[in-house]
């Protein structure tokens, strides 16, 4: 019986190295004040039906459930944050900024950095139309990749805006009601040849040159400095280049627009985000009027980088012994000593520490191979001298007697709480 | 465009609710020296129906996917357990005491304590006969719930075994292949009128006054003894009454079985499991025959429990207001200090404080209020001082001045690390 193609088991060390990556993501949001919601994994179908372009409806895991209902496994999370934000919006001081790792299902072609099946950190503020939002986003973005250990060299976040292209079109002629069509040329000329890039501007009058022209052009928008500026300012300037090249393809971004690659260009996109201010108003009819920005970063790329990275994978791998470590294992020397055993197990776990030890009997030289086996920090011998243990450390070989109380208060420093005396 | 029936929002204070609980999962099935897997949401509808007893097939959420497989959300763990387990084992030492945190879907009426999706921690010991494993597995399901602040006089396991039963059947001459339909009328004879449970019984020359005595009995047969005598070394007796009315309604049970309630009897049962010492091998057809037991404990009606009792309810909410306080904001005098407020917040962040500050232009006055409602510990003001900080702790109103660096090492006190010295 074999597991479903694009869906992944995840045996202990797998879920360690997908745990590793949620934390992070859940650590570094919080840090700059994102707090966490989530929604159902199914949802009816029409709420990806009602978003505008809808591209993802031909990707769905959907069905008719029990109850004669079209449903779907949810693929993306912006149509139930509208939903959510729409519902109570005024129970919430502005500007919200939210996020959530959940689980997303699209049926599509596996390859490389694609599955069936993947985690996304979506991270979005809404009810801020200030350029310093734009900078927070992207600053969390950067800072995420930055906690994994990736640094300027690893990875580069491409700032670009539809506004400019709108700005560019109009300039032209364009009508907005043609935009998205153009948006969609502008997203494929880097890939195509000329000849067809021509061939699609010629009704709108324009040229593959001058597409490219603009597309190249490095200077910020006015729309673009103060963001710079504010990411300079964090010192975070050095990960972000301007680059005209990046529109997205999704047909609801207003403004600011990014994506963010590895520097040596061997993956799929690490994240991708922008603003868009109108499609709460969209989703919610009207119900809901607020600009706002965001962005999802998936966990199979990001995890495909940490694998290519020795500093991360460094960090990655210090990360997973820590997580893997039990504190103590408690070795029993006879059988008629577990009762005391137990009991000491017992303490240590009630005062937070992870200690194990053996279920069946077993020979002494065995228990301090599992001990070793499970990376223990300590293993604790109750025999002979019991009301005292014989504490070793594993790695230093170091040896002592000590009776439970010294064990335990060895083991648990106690916490210094911050103190903040008055001037 | 509404959710679902039986399906949730979790808007950010339920998601904390919800993660309280995942959190406080987690950190016990570590503690007791636990690893995390996971398996795929979807799976094949086959892995369903090979399961003996097929119970929950009737209540899938299941369809044909776009490459015509017939495929379910999973309804519980137990089957993709079993196939990780047969696809692997050899890598592992045993006995693996493995947990998950999944959400299930069911297809199942809604009442109080019962939604279509739910979480539940998933705990089981694999490739350990002895008792000493049934004890470790109901100690760390009583941990669970003590580390919830729920007590003995909030909960009780009542600790059955099929065993007891089976013996009970054959001396009363029941045959094996019998046993299965003589476990579902014990299952029902508290609920039913003793005439009705007599008449089901005749066919095997029992009758319910013989059935209810022995389910009344309290005394520990010799498979229950040391399980008991194991939890009481542990100091852990007390959670724990031998019931033999529980029988547990699914086929693959072997031997212990248990369930536990609230002691008020107001809500579902928390958790249920017990030994299944043949389900590996038959969902392996026999490639992987290893005695296991394991239990499987839900969100829902924990979170009801932790909602009835006064002790885990506080210690709910003081777990949610630490969640939910930042550790700074960071208040802009003049947005002239901007960049170097901005600079401020990233030192703060990267070193792991979550800190906060206006993303748009705000009146001081407006700013410490925010600082208010985000819980935040301390109000840091840039301005004239700068570059000094002025550092506000909300809780006390103690205020003092401080360069960047004094505030850092204030707020972010070193770390003791465990030394154990040789004896």
């Amino acid at each position: 019986m074999q597991l479903l193609p694009g869906f992944r088991d995840f045996f202990p060390d797998d879920c360690a190295r997908r745990n590793y990556i949620l934390e992070t993501w859940r650590t570094v949001a919080r840090r700059y004040g994102f707090v966490e919601y989530d929604g159902p994994v199914l949802e009816p179908m029409a709420l990806y039906e009602k978003k505008s372009g809808g591209e993802l409806v031909g990707q769905l895991f959907d069905f008719t459930d029990k109850g004669d209902r079209h449903v779907a496994m949810r693929p993306e999370m912006t149509p139930t944050l509208a939903r959510m934000v729409a519902a109570r919006e005024r129970d919430f001081k502005k500007p919200l900024k939210w996020f959530c790792v959940p689980q997303f299902f699209r049926y599509e072609k596996q390859q490389r950095g694609r599955l069936r099946e993947f985690y996304q950190l979506n991270c979005d503020i809404i009810g801020e139309a200030s350029p310093a939002a734009d900078a927070e986003l992207i600053a969390v973005l950067i800072d995420l990749l930055r906690a994994c250990a990736l640094g300027e060299r690893d990875f580069v976040v491409r700032l670009s805006s539809r506004t400019a292209w709108q700005e560019f079109f109009a300039q032209v002629g364009g009508r907005p009601e043609d935009e998205y069509e153009f948006f969609q040329i502008v997203d494929k000329a880097e890939r195509l040849p000329p000849e067809k890039t021509d061939a699609a501007l010629a009704k709108f009058g324009l040229t593959a040159q001058q597409v490219l022209a603009f597309m190249h052009s490095k200077a910020a928008t006015a729309e673009l400095a103060p963001i710079l500026a504010d990411l300079t300012a964090r010192g975070l300037g050095g990960f972000v280049e301007i680059d005209y090249a990046i529109v997205r393809g999704l047909a609801y971004y207003t403004g600011v627009v990014f994506e963010v690659f590895d520097r040596g260009k061997n993956e799929r996109a690490l994240a991708g985000g922008g603003r868009y201010d109108k499609l709460l108003s969209l989703m919610s009819d009207g119900q809901t009027d607020l600009p706002a920005l965001g962005f999802g970063m998936g966990d199979v790329v990001l995890a495909n980088l940490i694998h290519d990275v020795p500093a991360a994978q460094a960090q990655l791998h210090a990360w997973l012994a820590r997580e893997r470590a039990v504190d103590v294992y408690v070795v029993i020397a006879h059988e008629t000593r577990r009762p005391e055993a137990l009991a000491l197990v017992q303490r240590l776990r009630d005062a937070g520490l992870r200690a194990d030890f053996p279920l069946a009997t077993a020979k002494l030289g065995k228990q301090f191979q599992t001990a070793e086996h499970l990376g223990a920090r300590h293993a604790v011998l109750v025999g002979d001298e019991w009301p005292q243990v014989k504490v070793k450390t594993l790695a230093t070989r170091a040896e002592r007697l000590a009776s439970p109380d010294e064990l335990l208060s060895l083991l648990t420093p106690p916490k210094i709480p911050v103190i903040l005396s008055g001037a």
